[in-house]
């Protein structure tokens, strides 16, 4: 049977989320109770409001096909929002793409600019979930190594230009950066623009966790930052974070028109897009009232509080603090042991799930990755847990 | 810009249906109101108690992540309609993948098979949107190409195994068979199930007309008849048209743990799936009482014992009647013109919208593709127009 299979699929595999978690039930299946600090989903419902939006929509009978494009109602919705926060001008027409999700997104733009052969240059560390859909679209992750330093995980602008080769034809930027913490500055977002420029790149820019940025940080959307870097960029973005809508797979793309055309003739060959009251319930999160995306915002910087004083003192450990998103880097390098057998340890000895830092690339190595997308009283055992357990690692 | 575009864009398109809604839109811009009998959109509403559970889910916040593989309850559900209805085991744990509509299951079942260069066997003529998931999966459609004989298209499984060459992995195959209204008989199956076996192809059998089929035409699944054939198979279903779901975008796929867990990974790159909530909703309408699908079945016989009576008589013209689905083909060969000119004269002359057979391909050459998926006012004055205008084009 495995000559049946095609040659691409040998190169897709699940993330280390999805590996850990295998391990994690083998554990259950043995009688442990481990607690998570490792998902990137949201422990809030989605807002009443957006629900009852899909609701109404279902009442309404909106469920014959979508616009295989989007909707042109949440289009419109979402040209509106990029004008408002991002200060970004989109055709709803012709620029903007509906998609089952950003996963989606990345997968169309990826199909859509990558040949056999082309590479992708992507931030080491970097979410993992990235390297297979370019392997699947052909191409070749090429990784620039990033730097930390006083605590933040930095994109060296030089190292971007370092890592290009002919045969680059991307770079993928993920602001807030998973799994690092970091907001991407305007003053760095625009010297690797000129990178980008210089070298002929085409940007894939995921801002899936732009609503969730703690002060001082504030989220900058590159192509807003010159007309040479829109046209070579596409933005990719979810209501998955920012609505507390994983489960709802709707996300959407913005870009110049030639590529988001072609992205959509992938698009009309696989998802075709999220359901027609899904897509109504979108436009309602995006033009409605956004007070729950505030309160949300406000619940996320008491866990990152939190997680930063709980492990604080700790000798050889150091947590960094995030500039945005949901999740820490923990920097354990001076425990002397790979990031990969600290997780180990924590979940077996101490029954706290998180992800070793080299399951992001070898950037990776040497932290360890905290979610606190889930809080209250799983958040507290679970960093209770994680700090015992590193203080018997230090031993 | 079009150097950004990858390559294997420029061998995508948008369906013929598709292409023509853009010169309807372009009339109905210069106030011509055409009838459609065009689409492949059924004029139900989802029956209640399926949208219904949709709700009922969401006030249960059912809004997280779903499992990539589908929700283990709709994964049940599938095994047991299967099972129910198909006269096929599989195990909903290994062996079924729930997708976003049976599009994204044909496209993951070709990119989990093919290889560049491989070739995938379509029958001539077929659904045309088969073609665009082939060449993004870098396969090359194989027609085959079907006889009209006695009002019936057919496919010779003589004709399948002279099309085949060394690069041949793959048959698709889709009953009952848009555009042709052709339901594959158990006979005629097993003979193309030995050519399958004999050549080690490959078989995609994409089934979501199933439900709609006439006495006494009943349909078969193609894996249902032999271990070997199974172990070959990949069937591809979807909710959209036995349901009235098309919105939903919500699939199905059964086969083999080796494949299924091929297309998962493809899965896991683009869409990860149907939202949570609708998955509920699928299950519901898999589980719970069948009486819509009698009832849709009923009034879609209605329609076209409708299509049938009305272009009786008519000089030159010949309305093939379908064994399932809901769309008949017209047999307009005497009219001694290409088949897109007869639509065209159609659309502009009479003001109604079919397709032409040559859309499919070239074995659909001489034919008129006719959609009874809407029905009452909408089909009478179709139907109407289409008949004087056929007249009118007889001269």
């Amino acid at each position: 049977m495995s000559a049946a299979i095609a040659n691409r699929c040998s190169q897709l595999q699940p993330t280390a989320v999805n590996a850990i978690l295998a391990e994690v039930r083998r554990l259950q299946g043995e009688g442990a109770a481990p607690v998570s600090l490792m998902r990137g989903e949201p422990d809030f419902r989605t807002p009443p409001h957006i629900a009852e939006a899909a609701a109404a929509a279902l009442r309404d009978g909106r469920t014959a096909y979508p616009d295989n494009r989007g909707e042109p109602k949440l289009r419109r919705a979402v040209a509106e929002k990029l004008a408002r926060d991002n200060g970004l001008r989109f055709d709803s027409g012709a620029e903007i793409l509906i998609t089952s999700g950003a996963t989606f997104g990345i997968y169309a733009a990826l199909a859509a600019m990558v040949n056999d052969g082309d590479e992708v240059l992507v931030p080491d560390p970097i979410y993992d979930a990235y390297l297979s859909p370019i392997r699947l679209a052909g191409g070749l992750p090429r990784p620039v190594r990033a730097t930390l330093a006083d605590g933040r995980f930095r994109l060296d602008p030089g190292a971007v230009e370092a890592a290009c080769t002919p045969a680059s034809k991307v770079l993928l930027l993920n602001t807030p950066w998973n799994p690092t913490g970091t907001v991407l500055r305007e003053s760095e977002l625009r010297e690797i623009g000129a990178v980008i420029e210089r070298r002929g790149l085409l940007l894939i820019s995921d801002e899936i966790y732009e609503a969730i940025t703690y002060e001082p940080s504030r989220h900058v959307s590159p192509a807003s930052l010159s007309e040479t870097l829109r046209a070579r960029a596409i933005l990719v973005n979810s209501l998955s974070k920012t609505y507390a809508m994983t489960g709802w797979r709707v996300g959407y793309c913005a870009g110049p028109k030639e590529l988001i055309a072609a992205m959509f003739l992938v698009l009309q060959q696989s998802s075709r897009g999220p359901s027609t009251f899904v897509q109504d319930a979108a436009a309602a999160a995006l033009t409605g009232p956004q007070d729950c995306v505030m309160e949300m915002r406000a619940e996320y910087a008491r866990r990152r509080a939190r997680v930063i004083e709980s492990l604080k003192g700790l000798p050889g450990v150091r947590a960094l603090e995030p500039e945005g998103g949901f999740f820490a880097m923990v920097d354990v390098r001076s425990l002397g042991l790979p990031s990969d057998e600290v997780r180990r340890r924590l979940l077996h000895d101490s029954g706290v799930v998180v992800v070793h830092g080299a399951a992001y690339g070898p950037g990776g190595e040497g932290a360890l990755r905290v979610s606190f997308a889930a809080g209250g009283e799983n958040l507290e055992r679970g960093l209770a847990r994680l700090r015992a357990g590193l203080e018997r690692i230090a031993g």
